[in-house]
């Protein structure tokens, strides 16, 4: 067990901000990352497509010999709730993000924010109301923050109006948390922050499952790498400069090991 | 021959632009259009990637006893560019696209707009200047138009300002055509020809293509139908309510027979 990586995986560039997370605090450990960029985006697909995608990329990992998988994505999160799957344990976002924003809220409003996919899932929802049913749960779909994210537009008037576009509502209803509830969200968060106001908290998917991960390599569930360095490697199944480069920007200063393209 | 529908395909709702032009030229034909929605977006795949769908699309048109094939995406357009494939004939959007901006311009300034991969793939450049090598192309790609045109914010103050952002550049170089270099763009095409002017011509691949099938119509190389009423079947590659709803939209006030989703 001892040599064994950590998988990851999102549809795109998304769930490198969790990645980045999960090497920041887990330095030794290996992780083998999967970008399905040939079929990205997952959030405006169907459940079921949404689900045999993220079959096949467990699969695929538990291929590379992983220990564990972390769903970086919230919309196969949303598809994909087992915590065990052939015998590994599966990390989704939004068990975590849920239980997160449930202990950080003081007034018990709630914003959450997410693809279509996710939102229509009622995950966050449901997952929430079980943490703390006096949360009141505000769920906005922002089908426009990927695009956006994926181009490098994190701030500038066009973001700033966007941003109030999806989030006019949350301001009304004086919500004092916010889920990011998709992980290309936290490239946009210094915009929503400005927008929304210092006092409300934001809760992102990296941050909620890093803390999972940690309490379970505390308690043995998961037992930790020996080598003193880990190795990142990322796959993708599709040819991408401009994902290259974005992922580089986005784990800077940490460093990525290895890029391979494959077929699914 | 006389039976058989003409096959259409795209990777999303923006083929159903060019769908529409045709079913309203040519009402006696059958159609049978294809939207790959289970991997969408196309604009942003590689060239081996988008190539290796489209022979898979036009492969299940096939099977499916059409006597011809448009391909209504540009980005397909840019990496499938035979005539003729198995023995029937392809049209692609972009010879006649070109060959009709070159027609159109009279102060020989025409702009291009389009995906990374159909710019990139510097189709249109080539074709325009292979039809009148005194044009001057400006190509420009524009990433955000897809979503909005997906989102329906086919107008409003987000979507002047994405405009702007992208067509800045064409109004300063005084292009008197613009080519809408993706099939989704047609559904921004009122908020494109408010920011270049009325002067300015806009040349669709709808437009583009079905003159070229008039064309064929006339010298034979495609057989009309014998019925007289044809008949509009789309598949989908994934369920989407969405998908069906804003395809219906578009396609009013003419009618889609049947929809049925399938697997590729």
């Amino acid at each position: 067990m001892k040599t064994q990586a950590i998988g990851v995986f999102d549809s795109g560039i998304g769930g490198i901000t969790v990645l980045k997370d999960l090497v920041s605090a887990f330095p030794n450990e290996s992780f083998v990352y999967l970008g399905d960029t040939a079929r990205l985006p997952y959030g405006t697909k169907s459940p079921e497509t949404i689900r045999k995608y993220s079959e096949q990329i467990i699969t695929f990992l538990i291929q590379k010999n992983v220990k564990a998988v972390v769903i970086a994505c919230n919309s196969a999160s949303s598809q994909f709730t087992e915590s065990e799957w052939k015998g590994i344990p599966i990390y989704n976002v939004i068990d975590p993000g849920s239980k997160l924003a449930a202990s950080v809220t003081k007034n018990k409003l709630v914003g959450v924010l997410g693809t279509k996919a996710t939102i229509s899932s009622g995950a966050y929802q449901k997952k929430i109301s079980f943490c703390d049913s006096s949360i009141q749960v505000h769920a906005v779909t922002c089908p426009l923050f990927v695009p956006l994210a994926e181009e490098g537009m994190y701030d500038g008037e066009i973001t700033k109006l966007v941003v109030d576009k999806y989030m006019h509502s949350l301001k009304q209803q004086n919500v004092d948390t916010v889920v990011l509830g998709c992980t290309h969200y936290p490239l946009l968060a210094s915009a929503i922050q400005d927008y929304m106001g210092k006092n409300v908290s934001l809760v992102s998917s990296g941050q909620a499952v890093t803390m999972l991960l940690q309490e379970d390599f505390k308690s043995n569930r998961l037992h930790p790498a020996a080598d003193k360095n880990g190795v990142v490697t990322i796959y993708t199944t599709d040819a991408s400069d401009h994902f290259n480069l974005l992922s580089q920007q986005i784990m800077s200063p940490l460093k990525v090991d290895r890029f391979e393209q494959i077929d699914l």
